[in-house]
């Protein structure tokens, strides 16, 4: 599977400067990226493309070659696996659109690649796809083009998608979020290669930390099952499957020909392999970037700490929806609290510091309840920046003192530029930030659910 | 109720140039804010303040005064209320907290207060509150620091908010999404002016088209029902009801005081009066943006239209969760559908026109599907800005189709810089753009909603 994502050669086929043409954009990308390994154009009508010698065809090149690329059109590609048959290259990312997806004449030449393809023992990743990208070998095949799509920096996050937009979209949003990436791989109509080839290779991968699936079909249940199942005791999968009712199901038979089927099943097979699931992309982004930040809670006993009492009671609120606890300070911790803070906060569950909080009070808040007792195992903590005593150092009062706990926390705070910037500071010390009360008490429940299944699993499994 | 909002003339009790006074920081921003009636200090400790006349007591204002703002001690307010009294003001906003949210003592100074207030006929907002924003008069009692909130432009928004740091939070988001608003009202305590009060005068209100509540409780619930009920006969009214579980319901009451009740009781009361009911802060939001932006589709048939088929499998997957439709294109408009684009594109619904699309694609797709056919009444619209074929030509073409076929859309699109103009561009011509397709969806429901009780109401209503 390492050559696919650090090639020792790869060939890419079709190689042109014209420009809009796909396997020219590829190329560009790869060059520009900076890929150490060695790269061989291929394309009859040139002798070199961006200062590289261009073979007529794979045929010509003497050196041994790991992989070939292959962006031609689909009518095409099947004359170029037999001559990379006849070379012994045993690896193929086919980008090219046109197979499957587009009904009877597609499933046709795709069945015919595939046979050539087991015939010569050739693993094959596509077709209909953008391929990959691994940010610390710095191989890519994507296309995409830079300067409309932001590319994330180097990370824990590994992506696994049916979809390429989807795909795309994750690494911008994850560019946004400052959310870094390891490895991204798109594999379209998945001829061969899909999950349960992928995961037992990034349950393995030292750079990957978390692992982000975004699935309309699987591609062999029971197969898809023991990997998820072995990869999850490593590290936590979060997924995203689509195609849930009628209108979906139809909708992702036809954007790549999967057969989504029964949603109570992949549901099932979710819990059953420790797969955290998420229910559309916000809460998918939210889940993962809170994992790759933060350790799951010990139990579901969360404490809230607020400068806007509004927002404390849409968090508990939430929480409740989402079988998180709120439970009110024991009288002796209550006693403390009190002796602590001015006689207009409340001193509850929510704590609310009210528009009169300064920075301090959350290092005193969270100190006495987070640090010096037991009795709460996460916090979910609001610092609203409109009131005058907030400043940025509320975020080393809020990080140094979590730290110090060892427990848990994720933040929810809401407004235009002076709160992005703290966000921004929170996110660099590994606290995640979400611009709602629902979302901040979502993703806690998705941290103990990963204490959950990790836990079930420990029972369970062989 | 009009005084509230376009006093004559007003007292600011306090008043001061002290930096961080509460009174001072009050008649700063209604200075700045450019209000035109007669503004008169009061603060026996100085002869002027910011350039007025100050007055050492309310009593020696020869002329009449029509409201006076109290953001003083708590302790202090019922000495200013006794001597309005004495010279007939009979409106009040009393900004100032430390009453019934802090218990016994608190609670006993508010009745001292109520008493006084209907003895002498005086109507009071608050305590406990922000007060009043007036976009269309430029009269606002609020303290917020302009630098740290951004004051939102003039528009058709207006917001009732039981909760001040709730309000501050709208204003900011409001400001950031580009929504106008008419008026804010924050009445914290409620001791006298309420939702039931506010609503009749909102129904009749000229710059207000949609009212949103933020709401832990209701001051009088059949009245509210009956204002209500009147109210969206006319106007769209979104609220988001919190203290909904036994947490939330706790927190409500150290929250404002307020007995937050079943929710069962207030989601009935929602169906009821015709109110569109969001659960967390960005259904609100998002909501609130559709209704001022766009009409209630005629029924839920809804067409996707995307260049990323995985986001169009979310949107599908979204709509069936919400109760939208999204039925095939009848063989016919497929046929049509068929003749118009490349054999790579997906004619179904959602229609794919896949990485390879361009802005004229998406013309193609509505004028077909919303102009010349009757099978869909609105439609969810993906325009991803990665593909080089999109241009921000496709705002005009999505716009000018639309508009067209009389039918409404949202729009969903996700990623950096280059998105975020379009999103822009999208909403100065009044189609509202979400960040995810669930969110796109869930909107396209609320707005589905409002035709729904709309038309439940001409039947039931007397």
């Amino acid at each position: 599977m390492e050559t696919f994502f650090n090639p020792t050669s790869v060939a890419i086929i079709g190689a042109t400067e014209k420009p809009g043409s796909l396997p020219g954009i590829i190329l560009k990308n790869l060059i520009d990226m900076g890929f150490n390994g060695k790269i061989y154009p291929v394309n009859p009508k040139y002798t070199d493309v961006f200062g590289l010698r261009c073979f007529s065809s794979l045929l010509d090149i003497q050196d041994e070659v790991a992989l070939t690329v292959i962006a031609i059109p689909a009518p095409s590609v099947l004359d170029v696996l037999k001559q990379q048959a006849l070379k012994k290259i045993q690896h193929s990312i086919i980008i090219s659109a046109g197979f499957r997806e587009m009904g009877e004449e597609g499933i046709e030449m795709e069945e015919k690649i595939k046979q050539v393809a087991i015939e010569n023992n050739i693993r094959i990743l596509g077709p209909n796809c953008l391929g990959v990208l691994d940010n610390y070998t710095n191989f890519t095949t994507s296309f995409l083009p830079w300067e409309r799509v932001s590319k994330p920096k180097k990370g824990p996050l590994s992506i696994l998608s049916q979809s390429g937009a989807f795909a795309i979209a994750l690494l911008d949003l994850a560019a946004q979020e400052g959310l870094g990436i390891a490895k991204m791989v798109n594999y379209g109509n998945r001829m061969d290669i899909g999950e349960s080839t992928l995961l037992p290779f990034l349950a393995d991968d030292i750079h990957t930390k978390v692992i982000a699936i975004y699935m309309e079909s699987v591609d062999q249940g029971r197969q898809f099952i023991e990997a998820a199942k072995a990869c999850s005791k490593k590290k936590p999968i979060v997924a995203l499957k689509v195609g849930k009712g009628a209108a979906g199901i139809a909708a992702a038979k036809s954007h790549t020909g999967a057969i989504a089927g029964k949603y109570e099943i992949y549901k099932a097979a979710f819990l059953k392999s420790g797969i955290i699931e998420a229910n559309g992309l916000e809460e998918f982004i939210d889940g993962v970037k809170a994992l790759t930040m933060q350790n799951p809670p010990k139990t579901n006993r969360i404490l809230i700490v607020t400068n806007g009492g509004g927002f404390g009671v849409i968090v508990a609120d939430h929480c409740s929806e989402n079988g998180l606890e709120v439970p009110p300070p024991s009288p002796q911790l209550k006693e403390k609290l009190r002796n602590s803070f001015s006689r207009f906060y409340v001193v509850n569950n929510p704590i609310d510091l009210t528009g009169s909080a300064c920075d301090k009070d959350y290092y005193t808040a969270l100190n006495t309840c987070m640090v010096e007792s037991d009795e709460y195992d996460a916090a979910i903590i609001i610092p609203l920046m409109a009131p005058q005593g907030m400043t940025e150092k509320v975020v080393d009062h809020v990080a140094d003192t979590m730290k110090l706990s060892g427990k848990p926390a994720v933040i929810c705070t809401v407004g235009g530029t002076f709160t992005t910037k703290i966000k921004q500071l929170f996110e660099e010390r590994k606290f995640p930030v979400y611009p709602s009360p629902e979302r901040s008490a979502k993703t806690m429940s998705m941290l103990l659910k990963r204490e959950i299944l990790k836990r079930e699993h420990a029972h369970t499994s062989p």
